[in-house]
């Protein structure tokens, strides 16, 4: 319905899909993932949606990125529209500063519960045909803007604690931690450090101390065997080989687990 | 694949999904929802296959519609292409009048059970590409259309009987209903009735009667409850907040609730 | 991602999906959904993607396509991109021949878990700007290519046993015979064959025997009733009428059955 909504009112634009897969209501996946794929896009709005808050007074904003100093400008992305419930920032913060934070206005007509297709839609077509901030919205502080929990990681001598930020549709658990927590913290780091092994205790999620070993592709995990990836977003991945490590580890989302030296080879 | 096909004969159409999850051989919920999303739409084609009778005699229709008097013309869909088993006259009646309807010829390579890539597709990209409703079928008589049976609706004093129309993929419930249809009833009706609570009986599903709260926003509904909320096909829909509230009813589509004047503030 | 990344590097390229639906991993399925799209498509390049083996040594490639000898050139895609563990051969035979195969070079800021974002889809988007298969790739011997096994067929008098090579959303069951293997097997075939009755021996499935009838289309197979389609892609496939052969049946893709005279009408 969005797509249709904007090739309405942008005619020529060109849509693309990042995903459909963010669990429904996980503003904090939905976060994550946003700000893994927002520094791969070319120029344009990037029009996102976990709304659980929708009609409520949530408020409802486009946010303008400038680039980082010396990056080349209209490369990537500029402006990002959606609810205010922390979905935003990540991503912002993946493609530079915040310039500047709209409050969008309700159209009369809007349903209380698709600002997808009444509100934002509408105004990512807009800022796409040529629009600027100030012609969607009134001006707010962008230290106003609702910000998500940081990720938990905590980073001691052997021993690296690390939310799971996310998991994937194959499996793999996306931890909030990225290889040179690993390195900091004294512990073996895929894929350029020394191959070893950590043991990893799965804290929240109660399936134990298993062995895990640091890998530089899927297919070098052996059959039963858990790996430890660095992953295409940057971060450190726990993985099995065509097989999903979030139900061998017992975590989702939001769980915590450890890493730190094992005992096997 | 209707989308390669598409893209294959009308190069440059621009092709917008509106929803892949329609439940496998629902033509109904195809039907609904098809309805709900054509007044949103901008100009062109509406290509829908829900379509269990491929291959048989049903038949391959296409649609044209004339828009209400008054409305500007052009600026919504003016054909609608699929079987005749009645999932377009719903979305039909939502743009307009049908001022024609043509019967599909069958190409002689077409395969017998994928009518969507053989037949609709390439009819669809005609139209786009120019084509008029003559040059791609024989007319028929508009009034000789497959048609559902109506929704199921039931109003009497202080009490609102309504068929589930739909689930969507969060569990709310969309009811055959309006908040008029509850008005009529004397009944609270959201968003802009007296705050109140109506009791919902799940006749069919038997989960038992329920206290449901009349409310402006998902948020607005407590954990655990069930609110009324009108949604944003105008209709009336049972919701929770991030919980399906299809679930917690026992409700399917096609299951008829009844919604009276509830005991409990 | 893909998306975005052909977007970003070929602006304006209009880019269709296939489809997201072959199961994780499964590299057969996707080699034969594959197959059974591309002689649909229209003029372009053709990237796939279902690879367990990412960043592992399995080679990246390219191939171009010869159309068949007297098929007109430019109606159908010349490239394909993808993994070299077997996706891709299928689909290119469906095409034409092999004409040239090259090996992608690795970009130096490529994760190792994310081929289609950082080798696949940028190739294929060069090649849809215009450049050859020598611009983004070294020459090898399309004889290298990995081939998957063929698909088990077995033809005897009055006995075809076939390979199961996928199963859709609907549950239908699409085997690796054609309806000419049930001819030479003196079996009945549909649709032109007389119309009759085969039984069929779930062999590694274990849901036994069942009478089968041919028919041309899923509403002649009765209430609990399977049946056997010659599917879209020209080949047998045994379905039910809105229900899943495959749960009737307990097969799934890789299962092999067998269809032999039955006794029942």
């Amino acid at each position: 319905m969005l797509r249709a909504v904007v090739a309405r009112d942008a005619p020529g634009a060109p849509i693309v899909d990042l995903t459909h897969e963010v669990p429904a209501f996980d503003v904090r996946a939905g976060a994550r993932v946003l700000a893994r794929s927002v520094p791969h896009l070319g120029p344009g709005v990037v029009l996102a949606v976990v709304d659980p808050g929708v009609g409520s007074a949530r408020r409802a904003v486009a946010l303008e990125v400038d680039p980082p100093a010396g990056a080349p400008s209209g490369g990537r992305p500029r402006f990002l529209v959606g609810p205010d419930n922390g979905l935003l920032p990540w991503a912002a913060a993946a493609l530079g500063d915040i310039r500047a934070v709209v409050r969008l206005a309700r159209p009369p007509d809007a349903a209380t519960t698709f600002d997808g297709r009444d509100v934002f839609a509408p105004v990512a077509a807009r800022l796409w045909a040529g629009a600027g901030l100030g012609d969607v919205g009134a001006a707010v502080d962008p230290g106003s803007l609702v910000q998500l929990a940081d990720p938990q990681i905590e980073r001691g001598p052997g021993r690296l604690r690390a939310e799971v930020l996310g998991v994937d549709r194959f499996g793999n658990v996306e931890l909030a931690a990225v290889p040179a927590d690993a390195v900091a913290c004294g512990l073996p780091s895929p894929p350029g450090g020394a191959a070893g092994t950590v043991g990893i205790l799965a804290v929240d999620a109660g399936a134990g101390t298993r062995p895990v070993r640091t890998v530089a592709s899927f297919s070098a995990v052996g059959p039963g065997e858990v790996g430890l990836i660095a992953d295409s977003g940057g971060h450190l991945a726990l993985v099995c080989d065509r097989a999903s490590a979030a139900t061998v580890l017992g975590v989702e989302p939001g769980a915590v687990v450890t890493l730190h030296r094992g005992d096997r080879p």
